[in-house]
C-alpha cells in the first residue's frame, strides 16, 4: 500500500493515519469539516490536499449514520482499489449498502476493537490499534486484492487480525461488549437515588462492576441503536437467569431455616444459586488477560502505602531492584484515609522473593 | 480495652487479634479447631490459653451459620462484657438471637467491610480493616458500655465506624454488594459456551464487569443465603431496567430506520435506552473513589511500555523524579503482544508537566 485516503479525522480515522504516515504510506485526510482535516494534517496524519487518482485504500471513518453515503459517494467518483470502514456494527451496514447499489466486490466491512473516552483528531494516536483485535468481515464476492489491502491496514496499525462473518460479529459485540456495558448501567442505576450511608459502603466490587457506566451515553445509544437484535437476544437469555435467581431467593426468605419439610425448597433454591455463580465462574475464567490468554494465576503481593509522592516509584524500584516483572497493579484506596494498599500481580515464583525483598526494604506487607 | 476473646481464627477474626494484640490488648484465641487457634497464636495475634475470667470483649468471628450458637453459648458462660459478632447480614441474625433468648444488650452486631480472596488464619493481616468503613448495628436496648466497647475495637482496628440500623445495613449491602456480585456472574456466565472468536474480542470493559464472577461461589452461596429479601427486591427493580431495555431494542429492531411513521416509536425506544445509560452515568458517579470522595476528575497520562522486568520501576521513578504523585493506575495489556500500556491517573494540573517529563525522558505516550 502506497497511497491512502482516510474520510472521517475523528480519533479513529486520525489514529489510522498516524501510523500508516509513520510506516511510509501517503495519505489524504477528508472530513467534512476541513478544520479537523488540517488538524490532523498538523498532527503528522498527512495532507489534506486531493489525492490527484485514485488510491490504493479508502478508510471510511464517519459515525455509524454516515457510512453508507460516504462509501456510495467514495465508489462512485472511483477514488481508490478498496474501501473499508471501521464501524462498531456489521451487518446491518451490509444491508443497507446493498440496498443503495454499493459495490460489495471492492469493499470491506472492518472493526477495530480500540477507542478511548477521548475523541476527535487530537485525542488520535498512531498506537491506538497497538496489538488490538481488528474484526475483517470478508464475504465470498469480496476481491482478494481487497482483503490482502485490508490486512495490510491492520498490519501497519499493529492490530491482530480477526476473520469473522459480518452477522457472527454483531452477536459477538452484543455478548463480550454491549451487554457488559448495559448491565454496568444498570447496577450503577440502582445507586441513583440510594441513601448517602449505603453509598459509603461501596468496595472494589461494585466501582469495578460500574466503571464503564460513566462512559458517554449519546455514544452507546448510537452503537446499541445500530445492533438492537443481539443485543436484545443477549439480554433476554440474562433475563431468564434474573429471574431464576430473584424466584430462588424468595424461595429461601419465604422458607423458615428450621423447617424440616422445606428443606428440599430450600435445597432447589441453594442449587439454582449455586448454578449461576459456578456459570459466572467458568464464563469469566474465559475472559482473555494479558497477550489474549486466560487469565494466569498471578499472586498477589499488597503493601501498604501512604499518600506520599513517590511512594510507588520507591515500590517499583524495589521491585525491580530484585529483578521481578509486576504483571498487573491494583491500588486499592482506603476509605477516608491517606493510605491505601497497592497490589501487585506477579508470576507465583517471583512472590516469595518479592515479599522478602519488600519486607526487607521497610515495606508493610498485607498477607494474601 | 484490656483483655478480648476471638473466637474463630479465619481471616477475619485473626486479623483483628492481631490489630488488637499489636495496640496491647492480651487477646485470647478459640477455634473449633484447636490447630488454627495455636496457628493465629504463632503469628503473633494472642494466645490460645482460655482466659482466667470473663474478657472486656468476645468477637465472634466463625462462620454465619454457627453465629447465633456461638454468641448464645458464649453469653451463657458469662465469658465477656461485651459481644460482638462481625457476620455479613444482620437483620435475621438478630431475630434468630432473640428465637435462641440470646442478651441483646450486651450483643452487638457488627459488619466489617473488609476481606480478600483468601481465608483461614495465614491469610490474617493486622491492617486488613485500615480505613474501611466498619458497619455497627445498636439497638435502643444496647448497653452504652457495649457500643464503647465495639467502636474501640474499630478504633484500635484502624477501620471507620458507620452505625446503621441492622435492616437498612443488609438493604446496603444488598445493593453495593450482593447485587454486583449476582450481575457480574450473569455477564460472565454468557460467555461460558460463547465461540472462541468471540471470546477473542473481550476487552477491558468485560474483563472489569466480570472481574468478581471469579470469587468462591461457596462463600457467596452463604451470604445470598443469608440476605435474600433485599437482594431480590435489587433485583426485581432492575429486572424491570432489563426488561424495559429489551422492548427499547426491539422496538428499533423491528421498524425500518426509513419509515417516517415509526419515527415516534423509534423516538420512544432511544428514550428509554437513553435513560437507562443516564441514570447509569448518574449512579456511577457516587460510587465513591478515594478516600470515600466522589472520584476526582483526574487526567490520565497512557505510556507504551514493554514487558521487560525493570520497565514499570522505571516509569514510576521518572514520574517521581517530577514530583508527581500518582493517583491511580491501570495496566491495560495489548491482545497478543508482549506489551501494554500504563495509565498513569493524576491531578489535571500535574498531567501536562508528567507527559512532557516523560516524553523528554524517551517514553512513548498515547495522547488521551
Amino acid at each position: 500500500m502506497r497511497t491512502a485516503l482516510v474520510i472521517g479525522t475523528g480519533l479513529i480515522g486520525t489514529s489510522a493515519a498516524l501510523a500508516l504516515a509513520s510506516r511510509g504510506v501517503r495519505v489524504h485526510l477528508r472530513d467534512h469539516d476541513p478544520e479537523r482535516a488540517r488538524t490532523a494534517a498538523a498532527l503528522g496524519a498527512g495532507t489534506d490536499d486531493e489525492p490527484p487518482g485514485p488510491v490504493d485504500l479508502a478508510l471510511v471513518a464517519v459515525p455509524p449514520a454516515r457510512i453508507t453515503a460516504a462509501v456510495a459517494a467514495a465508489q462512485r467518483q472511483d477514488l481508490a482499489r478498496a474501501y473499508v470502514d471501521v464501524g462498531s456494527v456489521k451487518g446491518a451496514l451490509r444491508a443497507d449498502l446493498d440496498a443503495h447499489g454499493c459495490d460489495p466486490t471492492t469493499y470491506l466491512g472492518t472493526h477495530p476493537m480500540a477507542g478511548s473516552e477521548k475523541s476527535g483528531p487530537l485525542a488520535g494516536s498512531a498506537d491506538l490499534f497497538e496489538g488490538r483485535p481488528w474484526v475483517l468481515t470478508p464475504t465470498s464476492v469480496t476481491d482478494t486484492e481487497v482483503l490482502n489491502l485490508a490486512l495490510e491496514l491492520v498490519s501497519l496499525c499493529r492490530a491482530v487480525p480477526v476473520v469473522m462473518d459480518a452477522d457472527a460479529h454483531d452477536r459477538a459485540v452484543a455478548l463480550v461488549s454491549h451487554t457488559p456495558q448495559l448491565l454496568s448501567s444498570m447496577v450503577a442505576a440502582r445507586l441513583e437515588k440510594a441513601d448517602e450511608t449505603a453509598v459509603r459502603l461501596c468496595g472494589q466490587g461494585i466501582r469495578d462492576v460500574t466503571r464503564i457506566a460513566a462512559s458517554d451515553s449519546g455514544m452507546w445509544l448510537d452503537i446499541l441503536s445500530a445492533n438492537p437484535g443481539p443485543v436484545a437476544d443477549v439480554l433476554e437469555e440474562l433475563a431468564v437467569d434474573l429471574a431464576g435467581t430473584v424466584r430462588a431467593l424468595r424461595g429461601l426468605e419465604s422458607v423458615p431455616a428450621a423447617d424440616a419439610g422445606a428443606a428440599d425448597e430450600d435445597g432447589k433454591a441453594a442449587l439454582a444459586l449455586s448454578d449461576v455463580l459456578r456459570r459466572g465462574r467458568e464464563g469469566s475464567a474465559r475472559v482473555p488477560g494479558k497477550h489474549g490468554q486466560a487469565p494466569a494465576a498471578y499472586e498477589t503481593v499488597a503493601v501498604l502505602i501512604s499518600d506520599r509522592p513517590g511512594e510507588l516509584a520507591r515500590i517499583f524500584a524495589d521491585a525491580g531492584a530484585v529483578g521481578v516483572n509486576v504483571e498487573d497493579v491494583r491500588i486499592e484506596h482506603a476509605t477516608g484515609r491517606q493510605a491505601g494498599h497497592v497490589q501487585l500481580m506477579v508470576e507465583s515464583r517471583a512472590a516469595q522473593p518479592l515479599a522478602a525483598a519488600l519486607r526487607e526494604r521497610g515495606w508493610a506487607l498485607r498477607t494474601e
